[in-house]
C-alpha cells in the first residue's frame, strides 16, 4: 500500500474537496451517501491510508492485523472480527483471523508469523499461551490486544464484567425457585482456572447456593462437550435443577442431549448460557444467556489498537459490561 | 520459518527416526500417538517447513494462505476455514481469513496484500470479482483457487455438482404433493445471475413445473434477505406452498418469518435449504437441506492450491457432490 498517497490525492480522485475527504474519515459531519462512496472508493483504488496506519506503514510494516482466536465455528468470534474490522478498516488496515483451534502452537505460530511479517498489530483471545509469550511481539514493537478474562503481561486488556449480569442470573433461577445450581465449564486456562466458573462460585455464596466439585464438569467450549457435561449431570445423584454453561455452544449440546434423554428444558432442569451467540435465540427454547457484545470488544480492541499505533506506551484496561437476556430456559 | 531445517533436524529434536518423520508427515503409515505428538511439537518448534512450502518460501514467499470469504458469519466459511487450516497445517502453511461482506473494493483489496506481502496462495469464494481482477495474482505467480459456481478466468476451481441433490428434492417435494414452488435466491453474481436459481428453473421444468418470475425473490444470502424474502412470497396471489432458499441462513430466515406469520412449516409451506450449514439441525423443526461440504471443499481446494505450489501450470476443475438431506421441513 502506497505511503505517499495523500487526502488530497484521494479528493481529486473522488471530484471532492479535501475537507470532504476528511469528514467521510473522521465521521464528524454527515456527507450524502453518493459523495461517501465516491471517497471510499478512491480510498481503496489508490490504498490511502491515514496517518495512524501511515505511520506504521513507514516503520515498514503492513497494513495487517491479525486477529487471533480459538474457535471460528463459534460465531462470537465472527461478530467480532466483523467489528473489529469496521472499525479498522477506514484506517486503511486489513483484518485477517487466524484460528488456533486452542492450540498452543498454533498460537505461537501466529505471533512468529506476526513478528516475520511485520504486522500493523494483534489482537488475540489467547487460549494456552501465558505473559512470557507475548514478549516476541513487544520486543518487535508490535502492538497486541488480548480480550480475555485475565491479563497477559503488559498488552492492553478487553476484558467482560459479567458480575453484574450474572448476578440477575442467579436472581431469576433461585426466583424461579431452582436451588441446585451446576456448571458445565470451560477448559483450565494458562492459570489453571475458568474465571466464569469462579465467578459463579463466588457470586453462589452470596445467594446461599453452594456449588459442589461433583457439580462442575469441564471441557472445551464446544456443543460437543455440553452433550456430554449435560450426561454427566443428569446421572449424579440429587441432580441440579439449574445448569450454567461456559458458553452459548455448550448450552446447545447441553439441549440437545436433554431432548435425547427426555429431561425438560426448563421444566426439569433450567440452562443458562453465555455470550448471546447468533443461535441462542434460534434453538426453542429460546436460550437464558449472559450477553456479552462481541461488537464492542471489537470496538474496544481497536480503539486500544490504535492508540497504540498512535504512541501510547503505557498499558490499558478496558471492561465490557455483560448484560443478563432473559428468555425461556430458566 | 527457517528453510534450512530439515527433517533430519525435526527427527532428532523428536528423539525419532527420519523415516518416522516422514510418516507423520505423509500419513502413509499409522504413528502412535505420543510419537506423534513429540513429532508435530518438533515440527512447530522448529518451524519445519516441507518441499512445498520450503520451494515457496525459498522464492521470497510467506508462509500465509489467504482464505478470502463474503461472510464470516455463515458458518460454512468457518468450516471451510477449519478444513483448509487441516490440510494445509501439516505443510506448514498458516491459512489467515478474510471477509469481504460481498464487497468488490474489499475483495480487490485482500488480492492486492496477497500481492504485496507475497503469499503463498489464495483460496476465495469471490462474488464481485471478474475474472480479470484475478491477474493481479496470476502475474505475480501466486496460486489461486476459486470456491464458486462458475470459473474465473484461469484459476482453479472448487465447484458444486447439486444437480442429483436438486432433483431428489424436488422428488420429495412433488412427491409431498407440492407444485407451486418458490425461490428465495441470491443476489446476481458478477456474470448476473444465481447458478442455484438456474439449476433450480432447469429440473423444474423436468418435473413438470413452472417457476414464474414473481415467485422467485433476490436478496442477500442472510437471515433478514430470508425473512424478507418469505414475507413477500406469502403475499402474493395462489402463494408458493414449497420454498427453496439460496443457503441455510436464508431458509432460517424465512423460518423466523412463518412462525411470526402464523405459516406453518411443512404444513401450509415446504422449505429447502442449502449447504447444511450447523444451524440446519439445530432449529426446529429440523431443515430438510442439500448438503454442500464445506470439508469436502476444503480439502480439494487445499489439494489444488498444493499442486501448483509443485508446479502444475494447467487448470484444473474439481466438482464436489451435493447431497440431499431430507429432515422435517418438506
Amino acid at each position: 500500500m502506497a505511503v505517499r498517497v495523500t487526502m488530497a490525492d484521494v479528493a481529486r480522485a473522488a471530484g471532492v474537496s479535501t475537507a470532504t475527504v476528511s469528514y467521510v474519515l473522521s465521521g464528524k459531519r454527515a456527507v450524502a451517501g453518493g459523495t461517501r462512496k465516491a471517497v471510499e472508493a478512491a480510498i481503496a483504488e489508490l490504498g490511502f491510508t491515514v496517518n495512524t496506519a501511515a505511520r506504521s506503514l513507514r516503520t515498514g510494516r503492513s497494513s495487517i492485523v491479525a486477529l487471533v482466536v480459538p474457535d471460528l465455528a463459534n460465531p462470537f468470534y465472527a461478530q467480532l472480527a466483523a467489528s473489529l474490522r469496521e472499525e479498522l478498516r477506514p484506517l486503511g488496515l486489513h483484518v485477517m483471523v487466524c484460528d488456533t483451534k486452542a492450540d498452543r502452537d498454533e498460537e505461537r505460530a501466529y505471533l512468529r508469523e506476526a513478528v516475520q511479517q511485520r504486522f500493523a498489530g494483534v489482537v488475540i483471545t489467547p487460549f494456552r499461551l501465558t505473559a512470557k509469550d507475548f514478549l516476541l511481539l513487544s520486543e518487535a514493537g508490535i502492538p497486541a490486544v488480548v480480550s480475555a478474562d485475565l491479563p497477559f503481561g503488559e498488552t492492553d486488556l478487553v476484558t467482560p464484567d459479567a458480575r453484574a449480569a450474572m448476578r440477575a442470573a442467579l436472581t431469576e433461577v433461585t426466583g424461579a425457585g431452582r436451588r441446585r445450581i451446576a456448571m458445565i465449564a470451560g477448559p483450565r486456562d494458562a492459570t489453571g482456572g475458568d474465571p466464569r466458573l469462579e465467578l459463579l462460585r463466588a457470586l453462589a455464596v452470596q445467594f446461599g447456593l453452594s456449588l459442589p466439585g461433583r457439580l462442575v464438569v469441564r471441557g472445551e467450549h464446544t456443543r460437543e462437550a455440553g452433550a456430554a457435561g449435560f450426561a454427566h449431570l443428569m446421572g449424579v445423584k440429587h441432580r441440579p435443577d439449574a445448569v450454567f454453561c461456559a458458553n452459548d455452544a455448550v448450552a446447545i449440546g447441553a439441549m440437545d442431549k436433554a431432548e435425547e434423554l427426555g429431561v425438560g428444558i426448563p421444566g426439569d432442569v433450567a440452562l443458562i448460557g453465555h455470550d448471546d451467540a447468533s443461535f441462542a435465540s434460534l434453538v426453542r427454547p429460546r436460550l437464558t444467556t449472559v450477553r456479552y457484545s462481541a461488537v464492542d470488544v471489537g470496538r474496544a480492541a481497536a480503539r486500544l489498537l490504535v492508540e497504540r499505533l498512535d504512541g501510547r506506551v503505557t498499558r490499558r484496561t478496558v471492561r465490557v459490561k455483560a448484560e443478563f437476556v432473559p428468555r425461556e430456559t430458566v
